[in-house]
């Protein structure tokens, strides 16, 4: 695709310039707008909506007109809780459509219409969120300890050091206990200031029989190890003293096989927790998620679990929402399997639950699924705001960025992670997004890596294209989510690889071994110039040009368009039409300055990875 | 994309030769096969199945090899009651994803996977089905007389004389009555013999106010216009007695204003019937089906309105799956939006229930779907079988044949049937068949057109296309519906334009004006065709080659290959790999012989619109 192909091509999103009311009411009429570059030969544009199963078409019309391009703009009836809609421009040569993954010269189905949804977006201030991903065990210590934990520990741990590499895989990944804790976080909450994120997401917090404490063996209290009830409320207290948020983590699918609610359920058939799980026949008895005996699988068909679980005051969502905990959200573990079981699917009634206990208590609170893969139908429910993007931003940037050469296996997969072109990345990250309304997409949770994955730094192979994945990061759609050490150029092989105790020393002294300052320098830096500009944070998303090497896109606001440039290898630069900016555009990141003369904006190329930011307008 | 292209591609489908249980139940382990072109550098195959929302990855194992192509088998667990499922080609370079879509270089959404459903598919007798549908007013009159209908007439009927042209739009396209009428078609059911087709299914037969009667006043009876119910049961056994299938039309959707229920309705609020429409405040007072004030929209949250409309042994739906008419099915009008208003979603339940219904009465029964655009969601929770197959099937041939310079308006859009290269149409066809599972795409009503759309004649502009068009329809997996007399080349340029009398006269005369005994003898012998091979009604669909202007796909049986050719102007001709057929392939339909030599499989070209269809091996 050449850059005159892509900003040849007619435009819309959810973003303001195109939508004046993003969340609708039943009923409402919402005006939606359409940009169709001057040179584009329709005679006439018409909206498709959908209504009650049925397509209807109704004429746009020509709200401005000027030398570079024309707006019209069409009303779309929201007679569903979700609308679906998307353009039909009547061209010689036959029409075209225009729906979130591009312009079509035949029928599609309607995967890719645009949408509009009744349901109640993410709360506002993930409008400028910026989360940090903590893993419990690995970030501190309140101790400052360096050692082996001391103490009473329990039977299953395998003490650490602090500066022990953790257990890639096999034996041993899920005991390494490194004993970091609540109160070593608190007392570390200036780093996370000095970076510049406002929202902490915490892994869980509840005891369990591992390092990762997915398997909870109760919802009533807080793991005496990180420092107990006392400690996530003096964490929570800090963070909200300082203006940060607190996001938690758990397990709606299963509990551990040490839980309370399955021992009394195993002791006694006739008890009301007896109905929670899925008994089979044979050994081990039950369902296990993925088939782990340890984790024994929620089935919320039972009387009374919803209550327990996810519904209501008294349910183990509500109680860490009041105070004084009083989290400001939810991220739900295995969102994508919860409530689903053979021939059940409670999954959409379960999510829905969680949402309305949530809002009931604190409407502000976020509620966030991890679905590693497909999640758009769960997405449009009114249930999960959003969702742990790695389909339509993890994966697509892993395999866009990855080191050439490398073997690094793809997430789980049985075959390494793939050296794609930027016309992959950008038609995968279409594909996903084009399914969630875009008030969804503008919140989702964008993560270059996760405590379940490899890191970003070891996917590259290095510090250069790693900042350039940082660039994408910041400057992209949604929620930035960092994983505490990112910023510091952390590496790790896989997921519990990547769980790597924070190396305060080195942090201490502004860079060392295994701490690299000029990589937390940039994220400073990137998370700073996404504060600077509404454009970057709500703004939509027009990509500019797609090439192997380079990709370049527009993030444009009412008021702002910046223009974000990519390579992640040498390229030669490119010409992009000089309407797009005024005489002098300001470099925001980056190294060279643009050039606006007759021939258009020259966006200079490079020598090796790099990322360029410009406000254009 | 060029012949190597294609065949060069591994391949997967639901047919016999890659599924050997097509519809599983729950807890069944399928194997699937895939069929990979000995020049594949795959490395390892493997099979991704989602289960519960959650994807896995098990090997697939190598069944067979030999100089052409590899065959892999994997097992495919059926845990859900939609299992979705795709290869993993781990290939040099990137692995690669086999969906119904095709071979993708990128991550690719689960819109396009493969599927398993355990709902029973549509009964075995739609193999071999070819059905003929016809629009009672305009098929035949009992009385055999040519003027205007005689007798009394209802207020709103304008009478026409059978030779009448249709009024192809505005005033009087729903009042024009012929006057057709049950005894006629009973008298006429040599023709249908005669032709080959086995399945009549008639538009509505309750009494309205049109000529359509899809504003039915009361379900209880036929109408007297009709012959009433004795003509119905004549028909019906008539058609019985000769091996003939009957299948009848449903307004679910909405009833007429002038029905029984809502005259009691509009009469008594306090009556049962009350709840069956939705109210609203101003003018006509109530929901109507696109705003037609004469088509009051029903409620099935009403209680009550199921039992009388769907569910049980005193459904409408019921009453006449029973003798003496003993319907052998129900397509059901407006299937799309029935059940849906605005926030109120009961489409599936209602769809299950019709299913339910007619299965406790006459498990052969089939029930079959209006619905004309994306209809994939509604065609696995296991109501409606198939689908009358627009989207996928007719939509797609229209732009490809579709008379060059034509400005017919398609399909009731603002703009006419583009002409679309052959890549479009099969694009679009991949893409609306790979969203249901095979045993819905096999047994899909494809039509060339109906009494709601232009005639396929009329769209390509003369015969030679629409003969092409034919060959496709009796070629491509799915149930030919024939809408009568297209068999003879009638024309009409809007549905209601179409829904021409037959021309008895010069039928009976073997052809004259107004009977193209061509056609007729094409229709014969395609549908001939069809009968004569196992591979056209059951086999699999593999692209051969696509050109603008030429198509060629294979379908194959386990013990047949056929290759169909489709040329829609002159094209050169092509070369397919020699190993497709044996030395001498035999020629079913059009003109040339193929030729094989060491070169390969000589297709021959031609010189304007054709269609050639070889059984090769």
């Amino acid at each position: 695709m050449s850059a005159d192909d892509l900003l040849g091509l007619p435009h819309h999103d959810g973003s303001e310039q195109y939508v004046d009311r993003a969340t609708p009411r039943l009923g409402d009429v919402v005006p939606v707008r359409v940009r169709i570059p001057a040179a584009r030969p329709e005679r006439a544009v018409w909206v498709r909506t959908v209504r009650d199963g049925e397509p209807r078409l109704a004429p746009a019309r020509l709200e401005r007109s000027d030398e570079v391009e024309r707006w019209y703009v069409a009303d779309v009836p929201v007679h569903n809780p979700v609308t679906s809609y998307r353009f039909l421009l009547d061209e010689p040569g036959g029409y075209r459509w225009l729906d979130g993954r591009g312009v079509h010269a035949r029928d599609v189905s309607d995967a890719g219409d645009f949408r509009l949804t009744v349901h109640d977006p993410a709360p506002r201030w993930l409008d400028d969120a910026v989360v940090y991903q903590v893993f419990p065990d690995r970030f501190a210590r309140s101790s400052g300890h360096e050692g082996p934990p001391v103490g009473p520990l329990p039977d299953w741990a395998l003490p650490a050091s602090w500066s022990d590499e953790p257990i890639a895989a096999g034996r041993g990944v899920a005991q390494q206990l490194y004993g970091g804790d609540l109160g070593g976080i608190e007392a570390r909450l200036d780093h996370l200031q000095r970076l510049g994120v406002d929202t902490l997401y915490l892994t869980p917090v509840f005891p369990g029989r591992s390092n990762h404490r997915y398997d909870a063996t109760t919802f009533d209290h807080v793991d005496p190890l990180l420092g107990g009830d006392a400690a996530l409320a003096s964490l929570s207290g800090a963070l909200h003293a300082r203006g940060l948020r607190l996001v938690g983590d758990l397990t709606t699918n299963h509990t551990g096989a040490g839980h309370d609610w399955f021992r009394r359920a195993r002791q006694d058939a006739t008890s009301p927790e007896a109905q929670f799980y899925y008994w089979t026949p044979g050994e081990p008895g039950y369902v296990g998620w993925l088939e782990h005996a340890s984790l024994p699988k929620l089935n919320y068909g039972a009387a009374g679990l919803a209550q327990r679980m996810v519904s209501g005051p008294d349910s183990v969502v509500a109680r860490y929402l009041e105070p004084p905990v009083a989290l400001d959200g939810w991220r739900i573990d295995v969102a994508n399997m919860t409530g689903r079981y053979g021939a059940d699917d409670h999954a959409h009634e379960v999510a829905r639950a969680i949402r309305a206990t949530m809002t009931g208590i604190n409407p502000q609170a976020a509620l966030v699924s991890e679905h590693f893969h497909d999640a758009a139908a769960d997405l449009v429910v009114g249930g999960w705001h959003v969702n742990m993007n790695y389909s339509a931003f993890t994966r697509p940037a892993w395999t866009w960025l990855v080191e050439p050469g490398s073997t690094l296996p793809f997430m789980g997969m049985p075959v390494p992670v793939p050296r794609r072109d930027g016309s992959a990345m950008v038609a995968t990250m279409r594909e996903f997004d084009s399914a969630v309304p875009w008030s969804v997409t503008r919140h989702q949770w964008n993560m270059l890596g996760s405590h379940d994955t490899a890191r970003m730094r070891t996917v590259t192979g290095g510090r250069d294209r790693a900042l350039v994945a940082a660039a994408l990061l910041f400057t992209y759609p949604g929620t930035p989510v960092v994983f505490a050490g990112d910023e510091g150029g952390l590496t790790g092989s896989t997921g519990e690889h990547a769980r790597v105790p924070m190396p305060w020393e080195q942090i201490d002294a502004g860079g060392g071994p295994g701490w690299d300052a000029t990589t937390f320098d940039a994220y400073r830096s990137l998370i700073a110039l996404r504060r600077s500009s509404r454009a970057l944070r709500e703004g939509g998303l027009r990509w500019a040009f797609v090439e192997p090497d380079a990709v370049g896109f527009l993030r444009e606001s009412a008021d702002e368009r910046v223009l974000v440039v990519l390579a992640r290898d040498a390229w030669r630069g490119t010409v992009l039409p000089g309407h797009l900016a005024h005489a002098a555009p300001t470099t925001l990141h980056g190294g060279a300055d643009l050039v606006v003369d007759r021939d258009g904006l020259h966006v200079p190329g490079a020598d090796g990875p790099a990322a360029g930011v410009w406000r254009l307008a």
